[in-house]
């Protein structure tokens, strides 16, 4: 055992499928070392994929540096696998008697002070102690797949698992970036789980009656609810739907169809006064701090958030975005805009300040004054004929360099607006000036000086821009060649004000 | 009525509850004139507070401009409100009596070409139907909440309801940005309700039981399963679980389930070899079109995208992930590095390109480079002691200017690296000229050179910083002053390369 080994924790994976490999890559990209035992001769193979799937995703998820990656080795054994372990997780196929023979295994040799983990999702920890020698610590910590992306784990310990052993199993839990649940009743199925066995369930009515298709189900869940449940769960979502008045009006409204055929799954608890209210005080206590209409405004940044990152990936809800953008695109035409000689820079796009730009100071962040600007790029590479077509046929403008200016401090939810003066244009180069003002009072936020170059795409050169292109440009800058030349433009960094 | 509503389409929305807040929120966002009828005496104040939340969160899911608003006109009367309508919308409450009344007045007075969809979720179109005049118009399209961002809308016509009625039904949905899911056959609650009943319904008993509290029940879902259900649905998701063996594999696998006491909804479909067969064939359908491999790293890449968001917003998942940035940052203290006099630049961040940053040329975007150069800012005043305590203490660096050149390009899930050198260090400016390299040949992808100056958060003016962190960047400022100095410092955009 070299010595850095020595020093970092020691996890145990014994049963190394998808569910024992991601929790492989979550303890070794945490840094712990992970010895893994499966007999299967594909086990290795298995472990890589999934890791390989780890790496390239579950650091993109911190803002800071992730421990140096612990080492992993392949134990011949479940004795070599458990030797030193701090941490045994057991993903091995869901029958009792082979998780009996498993665990038994894992006693005769883990250290005593070793937790013992289970990724079952059916059988409860009274039945996994059953015969143990240590029972109090064996418990269920049940994760979703993928493992090393998605935070929860259920853990469920039962009557046999004292308190510190228990959170033990939490403190480690947390350390590899997991949320555990407590789930405080032993019960089949645990808690998530009984969700997607009524839904896989109603599902397969769905399907075997030809109502639906696989991929109907999925548009159906992924359009709608799916995006919903990312963010708040069922409870706080309907307890929006109930607005003010409350979750007891909420389910006063929707409590009759519980006696509608709306599923073929029918056994249904009665809705008595102590029912409603209990829901009622429980949702209190979850989403009572904030008024329903916070929680709205919370509901939409997320959804937003989420459907932007989808966008981004061009996938499920993301890419009807993409797609209506494209609609909304169809209007905008690779022509010059009539007003290029007003006297004035173009006015170029409209936007509001977003969450998600706002940094610690309360204002929005640098990158994001960049990122207006390069939108508002695109859009004057669209103006002077650059469109998709244009792009596709291996030519473009790219930016040289920049130079920024911040003038001013705006906050979330605050309209913005861009301008452009084009400063010089020729057959090879683009030379632009940038202003972000706010909507409002027309102060500038920030500027932008950028120098374009026309490239072709595969080899990287520089070269000529088509002519009309070119015209469409220069027409600009003789337009502009009249305005007053900014005081910033060909400024170096650190400069003082008044220019020589 | 004004020249320009004449050219706009109309949208009556016939209750103005939340679900009928909604669409009108998409009409009017969307150009469309709205005329809303609802007689309860606090209609105009939900159709505003639904307003106020879709302007502030729809139109930052598109890239390019919306349509002008259309204009908002409240109604005295069904009669008024369907005048020269090209969509009516239903929304009234879920009573089957009061909808046939309303139906009946819309037909009463809309132009027979009008479509009239009903947001119902839970009536049949051919219940809707029933003594309607012109029952070929009637349809189902039931949207949710909230309606001005979640693009699903289920569109049930019956066999009342030909072809061309429901094409055009779709085409106006994508208009405004919505997906029509075409539900072909008329069922109680549709497609998507079935799964919510079934899930609320099992939620219903954890509660009654008390098995799990209404959080509980709603982090079991947010922080696990729901944020699969928000990009691929329940069979994709199932489909990668089964992995390349399949999706009959997976059936067979997790097939006995449905005989163990998992839910408390127990009415199950027998899997025949039939239906084993058809969900897999309809599964290859969906999504045969990737591999194992290729779905894996798509889920992954959606999920580093919603888990990203929330976290800026610190919120779900999200909030989980930002509280373990400070597991991770917890070993970062606020101390200079033992290596500023390395005679290098220091080593600041190392990261990989992520699919969002990726621009149309296929590259790393401009805007994503100065995000790098703004997370290295972050690093260094860290290191030179400007941690969150100082911050909340009302003072921090603001950027004042950067110049970047951007001098190579990268691609998706190249490692990167950035450096930082001090140029300058007093007790109110710190001037510095950063580096990004591509990890694998060192290149030079990018250099920004930045000013900050320290500023009082509140007064906005520049003063001094504390002594300490003033002798901390100092002192490295000291040990890189014998670094040659970067031929891009002291540039202006558009400058020659070989300065005088």
């Amino acid at each position: 055992m070299s010595e850095t080994a020595v020093n970092k924790p020691v996890a145990a994976i014994v049963g190394g499928g998808v569910i024992g490999g991601g929790w492989a890559a979550r303890f070794l990209l945490h840094g712990w070392r992970v010895q893994v035992h499966d007999p299967h001769p594909k086990a290795r193979e298995r472990i890589d994929e999934v890791l390989a799937n780890a790496r390239l995703s579950l650091p993109a998820l911190a803002d800071f540096p992730m421990p140096a990656e612990g080492d992993l080795v392949f134990a011949g054994s479940i004795e070599a696998a458990v030797a030193g372990a701090t941490w045994i997780q057991e993903s091995v196929p869901e029958e009792l008697a082979l998780k009996h023979r498993v665990i038994a295994e894992i006693e005769k040799h883990a250290p005593t002070s070793a937790i013992i983990g289970s990724s079952t999702s059916g059988f409860k920890p009274g039945e996994l102690q059953e015969g143990a020698r240590h029972p109090g610590r064996i418990l269920v910590t049940h994760p979703f797949n993928p493992v090393y992306l998605l935070p929860l784990a259920e853990v469920v310990s039962g009557d046999a698992v004292g308190a510190e052993v228990r959170d033990r199993a939490c403190k480690h839990l947390k350390s590899i970036g997991m949320y555990p649940l407590i789930v405080r009743k032993e019960i089949d199925a645990h808690i998530a789980d009984r969700f997607l066995e009524a839904v896989w369930r109603e599902a397969l009515w769905l399907v075997n009656d030809d109502i639906a298709t696989t991929e109907e189900i999925d548009n159906a869940i992924r359009y709608g609810f799916g995006l919903r449940w990312a963010q708040m769960g069922l409870f706080e979502t309907y307890r929006l739907a109930g607005g003010e008045a409350g979750m007891a009006h909420f389910i006063a409204q929707f409590g009759p169809c519980l006696q509608w055929p709306w599923t073929k799954l029918t056994d249904v608890p009665e809705l008595t006064d102590e029912l409603v209210q209990k829901i009622a005080d429980q949702s209190d206590r979850q989403s009572g701090a904030y008024s329903i209409r916070e929680l709205e405004r919370i509901r939409d940044r997320n959804l937003v958030g989420i459907l932007r990152a989808l966008k981004d990936r061009d996938w499920g809800a993301g890419a009807i975005l993409k797609a209506h953008d494209q609609d909304l695109a169809g209007s905008e035409t690779a022509t010059l805009p009539v007003d290029i000689d007003s006297g004035k820079p173009l006015h170029m796009i409209d936007l509001f300040v977003l969450p998600a730009w706002i940094d610690y100071n309360g204002h929005m962040t640098e990158f994001r004054y960049v990122q207006v600007f390069s939108d508002t790029c695109d859009r004057l590479l669209l103006m002077i004929g650059m469109d998709s077509e244009y792009v596709a046929s291996g030519c473009s403008y790219y930016t040289a360099e920049t130079h920024t200016m911040q003038l001013g401090e705006i906050g979330v939810d605050e309209r913005i607006y861009s301008t452009a003066q084009v400063l010089m244009a020729d057959t090879k180069r683009l030379h632009v000036f940038y202003r972000l003002h706010a909507t409002n009072d027309d102060r500038v936020l920030a500027s932008t000086e950028a120098m374009y170059l026309h490239v072709h795409r595969e080899s990287g050169k520089v070269c000529d821009a088509s002519p009309d292109i070119v015209a469409n440009a220069k027409s600009i800058a003789d337009a502009h060649a009249a305005l007053p030349r900014p005081e910033a433009a060909g400024r170096f960094v650190g400069q003082r004000k008044t220019q020589p």
